[in-house]
């Protein structure tokens, strides 16, 4: 009997089973309530069009979709990303674009260009657990920086460079942060942009969520802000069309984008044609700015849903949380205890996923008093529901 | 102006462009002849049935296709992909399967999983310049083990694991391999699993070829001769059924696979739905078998096509190349001089592709006096007539 254990690298030693992972495979039980993934909202999905556009490419041009591609993506996808892009203020004459199997790939393979074993990277604590778990494959070191209401602590970032002068990588979703829901002041990212240059870190800006803005004024990307070349920009279509096509982009400097592109060439070869292929054709025949704001006012009423049922059901004064402008997470704390993990697991046995804090935190170990919770894939009647149940356990334990 | 090369991590830094990679650029001139590629042919992809499956999966249960997935991939193309596996002996019960954004991602991962700077992988000399730029990714030490007309050289194989006692893992390709199109005979694998087990290595068992047999007889798999499951294997549909798809899947031991997957779920998340379910449906709905049989009689049309053209127009005598007994590639060899830069650039000048040896070597920096030609992408025509060309260069130059 082989001992694989003496095969495993380094880096994966110390790597477990993902709550989150857990959590996928809980979801499979229909009867669970989940507020916890970060699903879309399935009853938007353009299905109808979609089926229409593949259907239509694979009788008409089928070579393009099922041939092998170029690494960097197909030339109308890549125009597309930056149509998107431009519209954040996130894409300048001569910044390269790559087509990723996912925005995650994209911040995988960005840390797999810069990091060495050892290295530190800047987070936000807490921040986006499958960023922070592809950056611990490459043996980092992650410092944390709080997140408040309005985005990154910047006096505790100063403080953090200056301690780090080493640090080489700065990681921020600034716009409806994952998982606290929370925006970025534009003063605080300008201030960020600042400390970059003067610390001298490249800053990977995570923005999944940007499109999807139900309240307040849009705040300009950190990329539009650069003026040094220094942020290299991760987009999504996971949010704004489907997740389950596997369609983000990267934008930046093309220095570092030859390399990034040379260890997409190796881990995947490219993106899937064919999901290229169906982006570019929704963009071109339909108008997904229209689809996104469909996608936009059905978040707000939910998120209106969830805050409400939160109000009803949630004992007084015992747990606090916050009220996004937008996207799919809110984030509530219990300031009374120091450990959620009670409550989530008398949640899941009244058949409500929640994800306690410390799947976020920069140090898994530590007990939370967080948890995140998702407004956009569940219906209006299950989040009330679901927040019901919550408040029971709560009722009970706080 | 940033310098970004401070910032690039050591793993990238010797990374240059592929000349795989420049090719794929240079194929997209409609005016050359590419016998450089990998790509299947194109004629044979049955784009009507996948054309009713994707619009019919998208109009009547379209979620699957486009929410988030699991990461090991959909529960019935993990069947599909057992399918296949089995009638190459390559699954047993207790296995687990990944399925891959392509079969680069799974050889990609394995090798994150198990290799730590410095450590050492044993791999054919020449070999898949993909997997070898996969490996060169996590730093390691690639040591080559020459092939011959029957595969690996098993006698300086163990030599090398005597020499190598920390080596960790060996990657083959042993049936119609990438790029000499030679087939290790059951004898090798035999003493191959010897060494292996003998000397401690995990065995990585690409077979991306293996259903493209056109002569000859089967011949198991390293995989279906393993008692130990010391074997990780490989498989694709790239060729048997579209490589724009980029489907793949790896099959092997749990404790190595539970922490792959989490490479995964940092690196891609999951593999595209809709392209997985579309296989799921091509396989029951349609014969796959019937489909990959057509694959072998073309390419046994074009391979002959190939060699007939050979000796019709190569300088005689000044040439040697292998027969394949199926898969995509041949391999050339020019006894009396030491380096093809020169025939390869010439042929290019006559708007013909090929490869030179050195792309596969593991010393890349060396010269080759070998090159490997494709047979399964162009049409015969075509064929026939980029060899009369680089006939006229092998002629003016050998």
């Amino acid at each position: 009997m082989i001992d694989y254990s003496e095969f495993f690298a380094d880096r994966v030693k110390p790597m477990k089973g993902s709550a989150i992972r857990e959590m996928f495979k809980r979801m499979a039980d229909p009867e669970i309530i989940s507020l916890a993934g970060g699903n879309p909202a399935a009853e938007l999905f353009p299905s109808d069009e979609l089926s229409k556009i593949a259907g239509k490419i694979l009788m008409t041009s089928p070579i393009p979709a099922l041939q092998y591609g170029t690494t960097d993506g197909h030339p109308k996808m890549k125009e597309c990303a930056i149509e998107r892009a431009k519209k954040a203020g996130a894409y300048n004459e001569g910044d390269e674009v790559l087509i990723t199997t996912g925005a995650n790939q994209g911040i995988d393979l960005t840390a797999k260009a810069i990091i060495n074993k050892g290295d530190k990277i800047i987070v936000e604590s807490p921040s986006f657990i499958g960023s922070l778990n592809a950056f611990r494959t490459y043996e980092c070191q992650l410092v944390g920086v709080d997140v408040e209401e309005d985005g990154m602590d910047v006096v505790k970032l100063e403080e953090t460079l200056k301690a780090n002068p080493d640090a080489k990588l700065l990681y921020t979703i600034p716009t409806f942060q994952n998982p606290t829901g929370t925006t970025m002041s534009l003063e605080k990212r300008k201030r960020v942009l600042e400390l970059a240059s003067e610390y001298n870190v490249l800053i990977i800006e995570d923005n999944p969520y940007g499109d999807l803005r139900f309240k307040g004024e849009e705040i300009a990307t950190l990329k539009s802000l650069d003026t040094e070349n220094r942020v290299i920009y991760c987009g999504s279509f996971s949010k704004i069309l489907s997740p389950g096509m596997r369609l983000g982009y990267i934008i930046g400097p093309a220095p570092l984008f030859e390399k990034i592109e040379m260890l997409k060439q190796v881990n995947d070869v490219h993106t899937p044609m064919l999901t290229q292929l169906m982006c570019v054709q929704f963009m071109k025949k339909y108008n997904i700015d229209t689809y996104i704001e469909k996608n936009r006012k059905l978040y707000k009423e939910k998120c209106d849903c969830m805050i409400d049922a939160m109000n009803e059901y949630f004992p007084k004064g015992k747990v606090k949380w916050t009220e996004p402008d937008g996207g799919i997470f809110l984030w509530c704390e219990c300031p009374g205890i120091t450990d959620v993990s009670e409550i989530v697991n008398k949640a899941l046995e009244k058949k409500v996923a929640i994800v306690p804090g410390s799947n976020f935190a920069i140090d898994q170990k530590l007990p939370s008093n967080q948890f995140r919770l998702n407004f956009s894939s569940a219906s209006k009647e299950n989040i009330t529901e679901a927040v019901r149940r919550l408040g029971e356990v709560l009722t009970e334990i706080l």
